[in-house]
């Protein structure tokens, strides 16, 4: 397929009471040359709304929203405007910085919308704004974010159980990427999961997308468990009947990955250059680091899906919603990394 | 008692098959001035030998150890000595980078002399080089680290039980400090750890050292246990019947505290100043980003004991043991911290 026909990236809106709107609106402000690349997925009346709230004083922004029935129909919009599809049903706009149901429904409407452009190629990656996991839940959404929907919507596509799709999240800061073995679930339920199978896992998706991305095999460092990795079994033994033994059968195949290191020093060594990327074995453990070295910049990646799929790391920050006040800079530099991973369109 | 008669600042010599003797002996070397307000407690053959290894090439370096018997003999030390108590009996030096019995002895020996010389009143400060865990556990230690060991001397020489001597590890970084919940047990175990009284008391703890030492309450931010504080329950439930009625009781209490605060964010957020000092769950949520923001100027000090203790923020590192490469400069923030709490000696 020529250059001037690839699809277009399809970015949703979110949460429409959290920030997603007006930085959606706002990363094309900032980027004018995004206007050609990206539809939004979302309520129109929403993103009017979030239009309105992140003009500058002047009132002189001249951005304005093109309304278009389907994907292709971008290289059709009108110049200077955003192209947005109406991917979900609302009667009026949510109030700012409420948990809702009627949110949680549009927002995941969306994310459907955009999963399935992708899986059909009718979008080249997605880049979601940030949805919040209460209002999910409150509108009946059994998965609890983001890359667990998309990954049972995968699935569900190629007609295989999400068990058949493992995916994974991995976040990046400039100088720090780490893939996580377990992501929303309770510290106490991220415990029972660090099993030898899933943290084997979750080297092979980190060293698959690695491969795939940057046609060179990646430098892993898998973390440990418990403090100073359980020093040699006397506080926990994870790390030694567990962890090790999945870093054992991944070298075994050929993996370049080592520990499991000490948590509370791997880090620091993965941003020293020792290594390219940091299996985390829980949430917190990876991005508590990652938020820390820059959370303007970092980019939450889901490896194992059919197609690419970036997002901004930071939430719905309902405190900030409708102050126009939010930085796109997370959200920008998700949409550079997923221009980045399928290449420009420039028709 | 007037400044000429203040007692020194005692320093242990740590695991001796780490790089303690060496960093200890570096520190005097690149700070002579400390010559005259410390006394190292160790082993002398074991502290020659890291003089002799961190030698200047040209082989003159004026430095030499001055054995002497009591602490307050450092007065009457010879000019440009390190002075150094024989804390410990060893045969002969262990060898570098091994786990021990005996080298767990020593170590544990000189933390023991530290304790009893700060309780008498005898030494000002007790600041600590690294000791190795699995090392004291062969020495039939029970206490997994100095703060145990430390915590039970203490309440020992005070006829109460290890209980009522509550401690807590606060790690500082430039920018940044965390006091923790509980340190070096499994992550499984620290999750047990997490109960309102416990999360109380490190509150406590924390806001009382700040009074002594700043004269000034501190703005306590408390980290929650899971991903996104737990996000409203949807992730486990301590956030809200654990850690948020400790916060409202020590709010009651007067104390600046606020949270719980999703763990991803408060550090970064607490770097920007929001927060003096940031309550951890566990070891490593407090500890991956103090340690990524600065493994070289890392503090370790001992809240709630009865005499000020410091020391840095790494171990033993036995790969580097014995070359002489190993930097100083964790121990110098612990001794000028130690110094600073307690003032300067000048004699």
């Amino acid at each position: 397929m020529p250059a001037s026909q690839k699809p277009p990236v399809v970015l949703t809106m979110g949460d429409p009471a959290g920030i997603g709107p007006e930085i959606v609106v706002k990363a094309f402000r900032e980027r004018p040359d995004l206007l050609r690349e990206l539809v939004v997925l979302g309520d129109l009346p929403t993103l009017h709304r979030a239009l309105r709230i992140t003009a500058p004083e002047s009132g002189a922004s001249g951005l304005m929203m093109a309304q278009i029935d389907t994907l292709a129909d971008l290289r059709v919009a009108p110049p200077g405007c955003i192209a947005a599809v109406q991917a979900c049903t609302l009667d009026q706009p949510v109030a700012w910085g409420h948990v809702g149901a009627q949110a949680g429904r549009v927002a995941a409407d969306c994310i459907r919308f955009a999963a399935h452009a992708a899986l059909r190629h009718e979008a080249r990656a997605v880049v979601t704004a940030p949805i919040h996991k209460e209002s999910l839940a409150a509108a009946g959404v059994v998965h609890p974010g983001h890359t667990e929907l998309l990954q049972a919507l995968a699935a569900e596509h190629s007609g295989v159980s999400a068990v058949a799709m493992p995916v994974r999240m991995m976040l990046s800061s400039p100088g720090l990427s780490t893939v996580l073995v377990s992501i929303h679930v309770s510290l106490r339920q991220a415990l029972d999961a660090v099993t030898t199978a899933q943290v084997l896992q979750t080297i092979e998706i980190t060293h698959a997308h690695f491969q795939r991305r940057c046609q060179a095999p990646a430098r892993i460092a898998v973390a440990g468990l418990n403090p100073h990795s359980g020093e040699g079994g006397l506080f926990g033994r994870e790390e030694i009947e567990v962890i090790a033994p999945a870093v054992a059968r991944a070298r075994l195949a050929g993996i370049d990955a080592s520990g499991p290191h000490a948590p509370d020093t791997v880090f620091m060594r993965a941003r020293q250059g020792d290594f390219d990327v940091v299996v985390a074995m829980y949430h917190d453990q990876g991005l508590i680091p990652v938020k820390l070295l820059g959370l303007e910049h970092g980019v939450n990646t889901t490896l194992g899906l059919p197609f690419v799929r970036t997002s901004p790391d930071h939430g719905t920050a309902f405190d900030l919603a409708g102050t126009g006040r939010a930085s796109a800079a997370s959200l920008l530099a998700a949409i550079d990394a997923a221009m980045e991973a399928t290449g420009q369109a420039t028709f």
